[in-house]
């Protein structure tokens, strides 16, 4: 396996932590893969937090890595914003995370609501009534909807939780328009960012992720390689019953050295 | 069309008063019906407060008017609990007049989430993050769900604001299930419980209210008459615009009682 594939795609929160623990095993994989010449990037449907808070979790956890090989759905979002509607001003519903990585690929803020040309939607685990009323106003003034990610929920310290989903439902029900874009994985500008980091050509590259949909399908729909771990959402069962059969289906991401 | 009509099923917000003002003339025609021995039932699709607080509004604001003469969405939500399930135990994501709605119709609450048989939504004005995941884990632990109304928008202090939709949106798209039941004008619900106060067969009843979906749609599906006021949400051209063309148009509720 390790012939076949020069750049790893590799997902966050199942695969490489949960929580804030990272997956025995996975540093040794990770740099095991770097010493072999690999070459990395972490894709995660995270929107609600920056490349640079996303970088300071994962050194601390001892991963050396730099920040560009982190893409996030608030990146790609502040990517997709910067390509294709240069200038144009957004309105944030969601965490500070998302407003710092904007602002770091130069996407203005509108003042107010009624000015933005874009709502972006993430996961608001602080979320007020208020906050939810600006949103809603921006669309009724016209602002497109863009969501980083369209998660329904994740494991949270509480149980599961509602993820983007519901931030987006709100907004949706009450305004009746659905969003025009949603940014996360399994999309092609979520694949589309991963390979242009990577500079290699999908059938080089192998996906790995604990998400059949998200992680499998992206890589199945971009011609690249996939691996599932089950350290996260999925099972070795789901993974049967899937539309999205993973070529190699993994313990862990401590395996994949030894393949 | 007085003689047309012996019983007078009135919309609350828009038509009567709207925030905390009273509509001018509203006093005179409404009592002026009283007088003439006229049936009044005042029907509104707001869910968030329990009759006794909207009693003590209407006779605040001057209304000489019986509690038993108000019907709200909590009421009737207060009333199918108790008729078609009883003893079955409610979460509540919404404000405390719901709770105080149900309680008065002995609709017992669940303990905690998981151990609901029934979600109920209304409009939550201060809900958190951590409300809208407890009525998610509700649902996801089998709690079927009850929307007191479906209403998108309501003319609030700051604008137009987010209604009940909003917090529909947030539970269904993250749960992935509808509302089984929506208790709100148009539904057919309100209208038999309408009919049930005022004790008359529908077409001795008028429906009078500002909004062309909720309040003149009743009417025409329950056999109804209906008057459209223009205090509130709706003006002489959506009415012709309209699928429900309601019977009369009226400035306000003041001239009622001069045709």
């Amino acid at each position: 396996m390790l012939e076949q594939y020069d750049g790893y795609v590799i997902d966050l929160d199942g695969t490489v932590y949960r929580g804030k623990q990272m997956i025995e095993g996975a540093n040794t994989a990770l740099h095991g893969l770097k010493d072999q010449g690999k070459r990395l990037v972490f894709l995660s449907n995270r929107g609600n937090i920056s490349r640079r808070m996303c970088h300071e979790k994962l050194t601390g956890m001892g991963l050396d890595i730099r920040p560009e090989e982190i893409l996030l759905t608030s990146t790609v979002t502040g990517m997709y914003l910067r390509e294709r509607h240069p200038g144009e001003a957004v309105w944030i519903l969601g965490e500070q995370g998302l407003a710092e990585e904007l602002a770091a690929h130069g996407v203005p803020l509108a003042p107010k609501p009624e000015e933005a040309a874009w709502l972006v939607i993430t996961l608001h685990e602080t979320l007020t009534y208020a906050e939810l009323n600006e949103a809603f106003r921006a669309v009724r003034h016209g602002a497109g909807i863009i969501a980083t990610n369209g998660d329904r929920m994740f494991p949270g310290d509480a149980g599961d939780s509602i993820d983007v989903a519901g931030m987006i439902g709100a907004i949706a029900y009450s305004t009746g328009k659905e969003p025009d874009v949603v940014i996360g994985k399994p999309s092609r500008l979520m694949a589309e960012a991963a390979l242009a980091v990577l500079g290699l050509p999908p059938e080089r590259c192998l996906v790995v992720g604990d998400s059949l949909p998200s992680d499998i399908g992206l890589g199945k729909m971009a011609g690249m390689g996939t691996a599932l771990v089950l350290t996260g959402s999925s099972t070795r069962e789901d993974a049967a019953a899937s539309e999205w059969k993973p070529d190699y289906v993994l313990e862990s991401i401590q395996v994949l050295l030894s393949l």
